[in-house]
């Protein structure tokens, strides 16, 4: 499926884009004679139920009832614990408070949360090691949203220089695989503007 | 369906309750068979999947693509929302604070915060009073996950004494409705050993 991006500065809370998605946050996909579809997980469920039965083991959220525990427990974790407890932190210290006046935020990143974010991320890709020390992909034995949700927040922080991978050669493998399908190419040609990724960033050997 | 509640003191890490959920928050559903359920959001997709087929239009998630995005939308939007801005900081300051040692973070609750978690509840009031003015229940025009995951944040809210009902009838009349309901007795029973819920709590004309 092809989409196109468009961006949202969630923080001006257009009135048109509120009567899209009250809840005033970012993602929103619109699709023709549908309704505005709010948020990753609420996108995710639609377009699998829309889209997703055709898809046969190619389907990103697996048919039988214990798989899709897993695949919404894990999905769950990235988009909620991970962006808790790293990802939202590095973004808010070395993104928005690089870019955003003095008066509404704006300054240098805090040591102590650029410490405890690192050290945080570290034992999520630990998990991530553990998890494919048991099976092919990160919910199972093929790729699902668990996989593309984590990949989304790990290329963030990578972004920001700030995955060591070294420390685990498991995870390293398993986001070389991700990073290697056409699919994630344009996550990987994507650019901040004045404020360059990490020189591994796209580089599918890392 | 019956189940049976036990309670978790999350913050002592059973090994054994981090087996079942690795993440080590609440609620987890363990069924027989089946490996454990972890989140509101994947059991109540679980429940749906496993035993919603066949009730119809009892159904909590509705069969239709744009019912079942707005159901999800709006269960969001409390177990979410509606929790990061006032169930969480009530809880926090009101319950944690009063039960926890004064050097893990108990002491008196602050003034401040108690004031923001205030303004934010009446704002979500008028939310659900603006949405009851176009449908019977939150999400549409029959009862579904919106309503319980609403339902159950107001409900905590109220024991604490704070929900100002009186700003918005339609409000008061959903919760009423919902109150009322064999299934939200349970609820209305439980009591917070050593604190009184509000003289109303339980009460279905309040």
């Amino acid at each position: 499926m092809e989409a196109t991006l468009s961006e949202e500065r969630v923080w001006e809370r257009r009135r048109e884009f509120l009567a899209l998605n009250p809840a005033g946050n970012t993602p929103v996909l619109l699709e023709e004679n549908v309704f505005a579809i709010p948020g990753a997980d609420v996108i995710a469920e639609y377009l699998d139920e829309t889209r997703g039965l055709v898809l046969g083991d190619r389907r990103l959220l697996p048919e039988a009832p214990a798989p899709r525990i897993e695949v919404r427990r894990l999905t769950d974790w990235f988009n909620r614990k991970f962006y808790e407890e790293v990802s939202h932190y590095l973004v808010a210290e070395k993104v928005h408070k690089r870019f955003l006046p003095m008066d509404a935020g704006g300054g240098a990143p805090e040591g102590a949360i650029l410490r405890a974010a690192r050290a945080n991320v570290r034992y999520h890709l630990k998990y991530v090691g553990h998890l494919l020390g048991q099976r092919n992909w990160l919910a199972g034995d093929t790729l699902s949203y668990a996989d593309l949700a984590a990949a989304a927040h790990f290329s963030v922080v990578d972004y920001l220089g700030d995955v060591p991978w070294s420390e685990d050669e498991m995870a390293k493998q398993w986001y070389a695989r991700v990073k290697s399908r056409p699919s994630f190419r344009p996550i990987l040609t994507d650019r901040l503007l004045g404020m360059n990724p990490s020189q591994h960033y796209a580089d599918l050997d890392f």
